[in-house]
């Protein structure tokens, strides 16, 4: 399928593993130009060197911290006009007892997982606006539809995103930009691995075993291939996805059971 | 990008032309030989013949009501092992005051919008979780999600078949069967001009303003054309799209103002 | 709280004892006058004369079959301009395979779960709305919010009537007139305890293990007390609470886990 | 109908007036002392004593500012170990262009309609876990449901609050408390007059124009009187109401289409 998307220019982040890097090699592969952010320059400039390799489109690894201010303008201006935006601020996921949250974690939550990626959408928007095309993507998780215990802090933050951008985005529809939020089940990245390692120590069980219980959790019976959620969003980023907006697309092997 | 459908077969009613067409030809884009469905002999079989001539693949039109046991057992014996099945009833909508509507309008409503459809989705799944690879498509409206006065009868079937595929959906991803919902708004269909001339007529305004009423009244300003529907439902049936299931996709250039 | 509900008169199905029978008598203790359905002569006899006794409205009890267009005849002829209507079908659930469920099974579930209750509605609401106060529940099941594999009659039914009852509401509000559905989870009632004694004998283990089970699923701990929902139904019908209609609202101690 | 709160202790912000005081007035009608909290002194006294005037219950006017730390410490030391808590921010609702809200303006937000409340409902509810009784009550808009342009830093902040008690109130209905949310649409307030007068402002219309295109705009063809809307948060916090949490309520009159 040809999405319409050859000499477009991406700006992704939290892309020099799992599904960051993989929304950004979907994207390559449809011709697309990338700049990828993360936080260690070796890492990222290995991640660009293979998505160029792997596609031959332009890629460029920018070294620094989504959640920095500073760091977020040096992207910007390594890719001053993009057409696509997807914003991964990565999924560390530790539990917090509710009673245990206090003031300065609900606000670096909710800088984090929401008010970097606002400031983003904000900062490309109008330009999409103007020229009359724009696709944005937040990566999410597919908890903001069944928020679970012990994560009040991350859920309140995600579904502040998810709510701004819905009361936005018949602001850009009209102008060709459309602005959808990935919401995804368990993939098998590092940071899956790392978050389930963790778990299992937390609960006196083994990795094994908690990796066995996840997947019997799992309808689909397995962790997903971390393409699987790229070309998602590749398809969200095509010319032809320009009528759809402000959807929060669970994808997650069966595990919400929710009708909507 | 490849949607990994080389081969495989589809079936797809209410396939002449609008919405069901569009799905048709995305599909056969990828390749995919299909076997299609339509009331009047001429057209389908001119549709079929369009479909192989575009795109290489076998295209087979087949003569009948989709809402008739009988032609819905042609259907299967033309296409007994389908990978693919995509749902479409149709889109007539004439409203019917919700004290107006009798029982016999109701079961009518029932058979065409709900039972036709799962009772092919019975028919075709078993099959598909035993081959390992099934991808459901049921073509709904955006307006389940916030069903509109006059009606009560469409919503109620639509919504009977979500409900039932939600249900189903989890006993069917572990063999990689998806089902999903596609939920279009306003696309430019034939479908859709003999509704709005209806409206207008029923409504003592002209069809000019009727569309302009709900051009003006949909956030992206204008009719999608049918393959933003088409590709948006090869998309769903890719081999990559296996995680994901259960899912009512609005696609309605922000009309719907739902959060989720 | 005074409901504003003092010589009102509603009409309750299913109110032998249970859910129904709980919302007869919530009703009942705010002054409204009660005439209430089920099979069984002689138990629905007894009911309507435990709810007059311990209430002193006017109580009569109607045997019938609410599924039966003669028998709900019958039960609008005892009490033909009720300002409550409580549908309340029953809550027999045995599972049926996705695969297994026949036409005329679909048809059954359609028949008990929609359209008896959507045809009293359309019985009763044009005069309640002449009137100018009217008060509909629908008694339906925590599970239309994330149906269950193995019950898709039932969840196809039942989300039917949430259809249904959505795109008629807005017709209805102006004339004070709401129709709300409760979605009760489990409630310690004789239905569920049948429920769970055929599920363990399905399951080959004890009544005693199923309990033990579905209580430590519930994060409140517990099964709820009839009267908790009963008094919810009678809140809903509340003079005061005429500004909402077309809610489906869970009642379930915590186990559906949805955002919304 | 007897709600069983009668002795039991309630803390209700933004109460001088409008739905804040009607939640407080139909909490004392039940017999709930109430602890009432407002920025004007003279104002919240006054509410203070017409509550108890009314009522018989005790009733106390803290003069403070919702949103300052210190404030909200002196409210509850004021009443340190309530049986409801009803947070009430407050509804102004300013509307800002997606493109101009800063990241002072969306922290704003934040602290104002969600850590405020957050960080009161974490001062309590271990205690009312401990003390096995507890109900509280979040003031929102019907809009989370359905954000609307120019809003994005009030949903925001609002959905992060919704998101927040969903993670946590499976950990609470176990020891019988309760978080709700209620999503109230027009009601007949100062603030509603105060909003629509600004809006008027903005739009060069008149206030009495605006007025009749709410009312229009509104099924129910009326704003609601803010008993209905104390009267809805009294019986949430009954004692019959603790197998039900985490609900987004919406009443509003049926603006909102949505089905879920």
């Amino acid at each position: 399928m040809d999405l319409g998307l050859k000499g477009k220019k991406a700006i992704v982040s939290g892309a020099s593993k799992g599904l960051g890097k993989a929304a950004a090699m979907s994207l390559a592969r449809e011709g697309v130009d990338v700049t990828i952010l993360s936080r260690t320059k070796d890492s990222i400039e290995a991640a660009a060197a293979e998505i160029a390799d792997a596609t031959g489109v332009n890629a460029k690894g920018v070294a620094g911290d989504f959640n920095s201010a500073e760091d977020r303008a040096r992207l910007l201006a390594a890719c001053p006009e993009p057409d696509i935006l997807v914003n991964n601020p990565g999924v560390r996921q530790t539990p917090t007892p509710y009673d245990r949250i206090d003031e300065a974690e609900w606000l670096q939550w909710l800088n984090d997982h929401f008010l970097s990626s606002i400031l983003m959408i904000q900062a490309v928007a109008p330009g999409m606006a103007e020229r009359k095309f724009g696709r944005i993507v937040n990566m999410s998780v597919s908890f903001i539809k069944f928020p679970q215990s012990g994560f009040a802090h991350t859920h309140a933050a995600r579904l502040a995103l998810s709510g701004a951008v819905a009361a936005m985005s018949r602001d850009l529809i009209g102008n060709n930009v459309t602005i959808n939020t990935v919401c995804p089940g368990l993939f098998d990245t590092d940071a899956l691995h790392t978050n389930l390692h963790q778990h299992a120590e937390r609960g006196n069980t083994t990795y094994e075993a908690i990796v066995e219980d996840r997947k019997q959790g799992c309808p689909a019976g397995r962790f997903a291939d971390p393409s699987e959620c790229g070309d998602l969003i590749a398809y969200i980023c095509s010319a032809q996805a320009g009528f759809m907006s402000a959807q929060n697309i669970i994808n997650d092997g069966g595990v919400y059971q929710g009708l909507f």
